[in-house]
């Protein structure tokens, strides 16, 4: 894709499933706002993500640096061996390969930000970790 | 500084200003999340930015990449030649050397996240651009 300037709602942006929970109401779902197979994006692959009460994004690593920015709800956030509890308004910084997931554990939707260093998080190998962190 | 896990409030983050105007309620004012000076990062700096009614950030340039994620507000963003509304939820993808700025058009604040895909914005050499874009 072509570097130029973008200007686009976060509405406009689709939502995306994991492969077979599409449409449902009680899985994670996100937007990928900027990633180079679709958008112009140079370093950068961001979105948002939704997590309902209960659902979890399991424990996972891969080499580039992420971050969250929590901005709505509350949670229970996994990084390397530790386990926090996150609220709106956490930066989370998550280095290469660090093990991490996090879990609404609240009745109210957590929203959260997503930051990639790289130009597409479609790019990225996932590694799904056996860890039990609730 | 050494990369690891970094989970910290927005709140805890020092307002920062341009020299000379510390404190003052009607200029822009800025928090910084990452900045490989300060904390943990490899690859992105972010933070966010408030610019009150009627305060501008002018037209200038820099060779990383940025964008700005409006969370509320109403402003004209410049991008290159071309100065378009910009409003809550809206994702701004700012290429390399483009020349930009953002103005707050409304009667309330308009507050965005930045985000470089540099290690630290503090390293970035900004350039003034003479554009007058209202």
């Amino acid at each position: 894709m072509t570097d130029q300037s973008l200007i686009k709602n976060a509405k406009e942006y689709p939502w995306e499933y994991e492969i077979g929970e599409e449409g449902r109401d009680d899985v994670i779902r996100w937007r990928t706002f900027l990633a180079s197979d679709k958008t112009p994006s140079q370093g950068i692959s961001m979105g948002v993500l939704e997590i309902p009460p209960g659902a979890v994004l399991g424990a996972h690593h891969h080499s580039p640096i992420e971050v969250y920015y929590i901005t709505s709800g509350e949670g229970q956030c996994l990084c390397g061996d530790t386990v926090k509890p996150v609220c709106t308004g956490d930066v989370v910084y998550i280095p290469a390969d660090e093990v991490h997931g996090i879990k609404n554990i609240s009745d109210q939707l957590l929203v959260l930000e997503w930051v990639f260093a790289c130009d597409s998080w479609y790019d990225i190998k996932y590694h799904d970790d056996e860890v039990s962190f609730f």
